[in-house]
């Protein structure tokens, strides 16, 4: 059985020492461990795996009551985590995150699926995961976001993954899953705003189109930077051609981002990540 | 001797058969041939490479005679170009650049380097190339532009790069040399605005640091893109090991660009290029 | 409509202006063309996108009239082609083909699915494609690929993709499908001969793991190679890891070769690719 | 003043207890650790960076006592590294490095370069450092060794790396630096044996062309990995082409992995490099 254990705090001489010595006396061995300090912000960062019989509760008491006030401690027995998609029409992450699902890839329990149109609804069903479909049309945004709090609320999702769900969710719904939240968007150099970007970038002849995976804070392309790649692009190919090459970008960071959040290796500090 | 045709003129039916009876009637050999429709714009892009002898203005006036009267010709032969660079401070790129200038790896002949402050002149003169310190001090950016538009007319360079030259350029300096003033620069995802890209890079939590090589045509970061590249980096890195890896990337994408450039391999059309 | 016309033939002057002419001559336009000679081999390679009606026979005879003997002259109506896919026990390529081809994004339409084993018949058969068991056990190599040649004379494929077949094919199965069979194989540096490949690669310490795809003429993994791609790993990935990733880039890799080959821009020639 | 603490031991429970108890106890604060066991075979790696003031033989000592008796303790003061390069007739690694010295970017000083050919003497004096034509002609590979040998005793280097020094080294040379020789050599997928392996990239038309840093125990090209990368080429680029692409990814890869190195992130084990 392993643990993860997790804490932040604001940085002082022999926290480590502190610590491993409370999970020596537990008993306990440490079979994989990262510490980082911030020292812009003087903040120290540690995950450890430990292997041995925990006792949570206890265990958390008593780093408390060593460590600094401040500090965040988790401790997260390993394994998958239970999520809730939210998708829009774009199938191209949804289908990528359900094969991995349905083969033991995603280390992680698709509870259900939210769609605001139906039109995934048929390509979820062949994986024998609930689609709700729950349209935004004649709904403010907020009574379509409590509409779809309610349903999340029977699934009790520890994650919200937006495989490409293209509304902006407000603040009330944003804020009952801080850091719990993660988006996938297409990024481009140099960013372009407004409409239809891939067109904007077909029409500027960018050379290379890129993926951001993040946490969903408040603005909805602005939470803290998870896993970022990119894909190279030419004259060729046209605006549609251009949104295809993203799309595979952007299921495979997508899938990178989720592999790292659900082995609890990424803090998140100050709009910031900290990934082990 | 190898010649390199570069047409582009509104697209109609037949401009191939045309154009390649006339290279065929010239008794000339075609060694390579790319053309590019660009349908939103119905523009035709053709570069071909000629082998035998050619006679440049009859060629010409040939093809004028028979294409559309807004067709751009030109006849280039295969040969080193000329060209100054511009630079301020930092040498990663203009170290790069005299190395392969050295050793014959640059497709240019650098005649002269200027530079606004005098810090690299050390590294210039061990290659035996004239460096000119033109401080801007003093100077409006018209005066400053002016007597660096003094310096380059004993050159007579066919293009100008900038090497890290860290200061916009007048519009009339820019006039001079459209389409033949080359940029490199920084570039992240998402875009940062203002001083410091680099520590807001870093304050962002960015995994990936991008770099752009561009056309100057009027607003510096802001032309047609010729190439991009980018390089991962991560929370362990500082603002200064950031800039470190965007110099890595700089360096390569601007000797790219120029690799591209100089082998008369692009067209530029509508603020995007067209790169065969 | 829409027609693509290939041919490869000696070089020598005037080619492209004999075969542009004879385009014009039958009243169609050219809406992009690549040529490339391979210097070495003396070798022409052109492709050409042609836009009006066309007489197919009456065209290919016209150009085979003028063109040198030795001239291959293909011309292919802009259309998804018809595959076959085999496969193994491993779903990821077959997973992403699957979605690609539900979502219009293949350019193909997948007749059928052959296994050596039973396991994926579940995950195909959700999509609506026929799955077809051939078990490999109790028969010689050629038994069992004749079987498999049975079945598929009932599709006549125009491509077979081997989407993780893990079994060497016949000579005599190879030979029906001449560059006409694409296999996607992991491609490590160095290189590992022999049995798990993954475990030699993490005992290893390679930082980099890569994908191949490539037509297969004989040998299974040394055909011409359409397409290459790499992702970065480190040491704190295992094996399992490491074949995780692998899967990743190996799925792109598959994808984009055959998005390059059913759109007719791969030539073959002397064990190499020449891609437009 | 930083000191970075390199510990490698057979693992058991409580060893980070133990050595951060230690440097707890000797006033020390951790800035950054770093530990990872291989679980194959049962290793642990630590590094950690340690500010204030050490005793460097006090703390080793206590170290030692409480340790596994197998444990390998380093504890190395930040600051430059002392390195002698060797080369042959190529220059994109040694240019790149001595740009790199020259401003500051390379965290080593570069006390001497040794060449089996005189050809990049020219380069090396103008950065002012020495260079010493050791020719190969008329001497055995052990007698031109060991002649390399007297002079890298004057300069005692920490590191010897072989920037494109193309001969392969004396078992009884290599000896003397264990794991203390890097090395950067061109990697292809496929594998090419023998001579002239860009020619047979060429040929056989790979997409992507590596570089691989290594350090040398035995055979040349076949030590610990530290750094891998690659470029993507195409069939319009001939074997120099190749060549040329090859080089910009191997100076970069090479100095990524010098950077590694010099900040002590890097062990080795077992044939293979674990990189913090």
């Amino acid at each position: 059985m392993v643990n993860f254990l997790l804490i932040d705090c604001p940085d002082r001489k022999g926290l480590i020492f502190t610590i491993t010595q409370i999970v020596f006396r537990n008993n306990l061995n440490i079979t994989s461990n990262d510490e980082f300090v911030d020292r812009q912000q003087n903040q120290f960062f540690m995950r450890a795996e430990l292997a041995g019989e925990v006792h949570p509760a206890a265990l958390v008491q008593e780093l408390s009551a060593e460590l600094p006030p401040e500090a965040n401690i988790r401790l997260v027995p390993e394994r998958k985590k239970n999520i809730v998609l939210l998708v829009t029409k774009e199938h191209h992450c949804l289908g990528d995150l359900l094969l991995r699902h349905e083969y033991g890839d995603l280390n992680a329990n698709i509870l259900a699926v939210l769609g605001n149109y139906a039109e995934l609804e048929s390509l979820v069903s062949r994986f024998g995961i609930p689609f709700h479909h729950v349209s935004h049309e004649h709904k403010t945004r907020e009574e379509h976001d409590q509409e779809m709090s309610r349903i999340l609320a029977d699934y009790s999702p520890e994650y919200v993954v937006l495989a490409k769900y293209m509304r902006v969710l407000s603040p009330a719904f944003v804020a009952q899953f801080p850091n719990r939240i993660i988006n996938i968007h297409h990024s481009f150099l140099p960013a372009f705003i407004g409409a239809n970007p891939y067109r904007q970038a077909y029409e500027r002849g960018v050379k290379i189109i890129g993926a951001t995976a993040h946490f969903v804070n408040s603005d909805l392309d602005e939470g803290p930077i998870i896993a970022q790649n990119v894909i190279q692009v030419n004259h060729t190919q046209d605006a549609r051609d251009m949104a295809q090459s993203g799309r595979d970008v952007e299921k495979i960071v997508l899938a990178q981002a989720l592999k790292l959040v659900f082995a609890e290796k990424v803090f998140v500090s100050n709009n910031k990540t900290i990934i082990f």
